[in-house]
């Protein structure tokens, strides 16, 4: 994990190398916390508007104003939101609503108590204390934190580069021309974008032909470039899956796993090449997907020193059964229906596709059913957790 | 709402300007979707392990290869997951497990029915299908979809540009020497992550002191810069707020409404300026924050054409009585905190923060509770939603 110090401006969702300690008290000194008057809190001490207590004013301290007026019994000095409180006995602030004044005398009406409408020094942040931590992935509020410190660069993890290859004849990239037999490279322009939200930085390498030789001069060049390899099979995974052969003249030890619980994701392939991870992808974009989801990014976050992000789900009723190998854990593209007649209802169709080639039913669906390994299926009308593949559009929405 | 294209592979999380509509099918033929043999179905009928079909094999179909052979009754041809069926009669692929070869000859010992194991042209995506709509923010998947077919550059809405002022004489930017009586400007740090977030381009035009003219000078520039212009008071929001006036000098309308139902972010200024928005944010870190959420945000997602996302929410008991005052919409620091004895039991403990100031508070907070402003409190151990601030890390994380 090796790190590098951006701009504070630039640290937004990268991930903190190192905690972030307060060098100062927020406030550095006591405060008040509303326009009105600093006093000795003992001297209002029976004030109301038949009877109010009388001060008299010695000054004013502005805001930013480091003050040279001194408050001693029987006095008062006007003071603004977030101006220092004057020197001497003054321990608490009467809000301007709760005063009269007149030349210098100064009336006040009701009472206040030591500390009422004062910002404590250090009562925000103390010296010492962490205020951000290590492997955080920085927040628009992290960043504000920071920035009160007065810190402008901060200390963030360099993002693990990743190399991204695609295998297989068949395929043809994008903005090529479109030629009969040929589909187009789904695979690593989705991988890009999943590494890039992920925390990591995609460095792309192609697409290679189903040619061992050729796979092996990528998969060096890939290896030499990256922290993270990844290798994403032609569509068949059938008689030219050439990489685990490869892998073994490239250093040790090699393809460790072929072949994971998943589904869809089973024919993914887990190496490691002279200490350097490399997946082998499945060609099909939905298991592609899948085993991206359960095996890379879970990695990067190890690159990244911090946690996967817990993603948003929630409750609904799934409208039909669906069985589920046991032994394999099964992904299941669902849409999110809302009922009518229940406010919080949402029912969870499966998406019923023939197979894991099927792009759409990325696109289309609203939701993951993940059934665990030990489950053979869930029920029709069944509750079920349902992670969100994108913000969920409630017809009724509450105030935000 | 102005547009632009952009290369696919940069086109993440931006917003789509118009439908990406298929010009093409996916399959765009007919194609197998598994290892084995095309066939015509119906000379597989009856075939069982002990009383086999036999078919002779005429030839194999490659992936990414277009067929020129020919498979007519009595006849299979080899195919892979991927590749094109051959021309002639076939209409079905048997799985190569439950065939045996000798030579030319195939014998099937499991029927298959027309369409089994075949993906037909269309069947993911139809040519003249919308595959992403306008509006959409652009996820991994969605550039999946649009990169099957062939699609390299894409048109997104050009992210509106967003000025930023702070003033106060009290403020120094992060990375200044600490001086006595001044505080680094917060805001304008979070504002900008803030607005990346929400997909507008921020422009920083600094601090400025609290003298009207330098205020007004800087207001004309971003005027003459931005979509949006953002202000952000000094602390004090009393007797310098200067904005109001200065804008009215500026151009027609100025100034629409000043104090928005808000807690905290009630100081806060709406107004149009020969028709630009001018928003004029509180100076108080947590009001200003809040100011952001319930104002800018939308008005972002306006410029952008697209919604702003539902966040993800959790049900959780509050542990202690929170009262509001009833007309303002009140947002309520909250830590949230996993209760043993119930699995996915969670309490919201309130945050008491003494004063809008204490930036701290928006770092500790897990997340909001947020009372409407027909409410006058939510009373202890009521079930609430929470909207979160953070992905929420269980004891018990399951399977994903």
């Amino acid at each position: 994990m090796s790190g590098e110090t951006v701009p504070l401006d630039e640290a937004l969702h990268r991930v903190l190398a190192s905690d972030i300690t307060s060098n100062t008290n927020i406030p550095s000194a006591d405060r008040s916390a509303m326009d009105g008057y600093a006093v000795t809190a003992e001297d209002t001490f029976g004030a109301s508007e038949t009877n109010p207590v009388e001060l008299r004013i010695t000054g004013r301290v502005r805001i930013g104003e480091i003050p040279n007026i001194k408050v001693g019994r029987g006095e008062a000095a006007a003071v603004a939101t977030g101006s220092y409180l004057p020197r001497g006995e003054v321990d608490a602030v009467v809000m301007v609503e709760y005063t009269r004044v007149s030349g210098d005398r100064l009336q006040i009406v009701k009472p206040v108590v030591p500390g009422q409408n004062v910002a404590k020094r250090g009562e925000d942040v103390k010296k010492g204390q962490v205020v951000v931590k290590k492997g955080t992935r920085i927040r628009p509020q992290d960043i504000g934190i920071i920035a009160a410190l007065g810190v402008a660069e901060v200390p963030v993890v360099t993002r693990p580069r990743v190399t991204i290859i695609s295998t297989g004849d068949e395929l043809i990239d994008p903005g090529e021309r479109r030629k009969e037999g040929k589909i187009y490279d789904i695979n690593r322009h989705i991988i890009k974008a999943a590494v890039l939200e992920a925390g990591g930085e995609p460095l792309d390498l192609g697409i290679v032909g189903d040619n061992a030789e050729d796979i092996r001069t990528r998969l060096k060049q890939a290896l030499a470039s990256a922290d993270i390899v990844l290798i994403s099979a032609g569509t068949s995974v059938g008689e030219r899956d050439l990489v685990p052969g490869i892998l073994a003249t490239l250093g040790e030890p090699g393809m460790l796993v072929h072949g994971i619980s998943l589904r869809p994701g089973y024919p993914t392939g887990l190496a490691v090449v002279n200490g350097k991870p490399v997946v082998s992808l499945p060609g099909y974009p939905v298991s592609n997907a899948f085993a991206f989801r359960v095996i890379v990014r879970p990695l990067l976050a190890r690159f990244l020193g911090s946690d996967v992000d817990t993603e948003p789900t929630v409750r609904a009723r799934l409208a039909r059964r669906v069985a589920a190998p046991g032994g394999l854990r099964t992904f299941v593209r669902v849409r999110l229906v809302e009922t009518g007649d229940d406010e919080s209802g949402l029912v969870a169709e499966p998406i019923m596709a023939s197979g894991a080639g099927v792009i759409s039913s990325l696109t289309q669906a609203d939701g993951l059913l993940i059934i665990p390994e030990d489950s053979e299926g869930v029920d029709e009308g069944e509750e079920i957790e349902v992670v969100l593949l994108r913000p969920l559009k409630r017809k009724q929405n509450e105030a935000r």
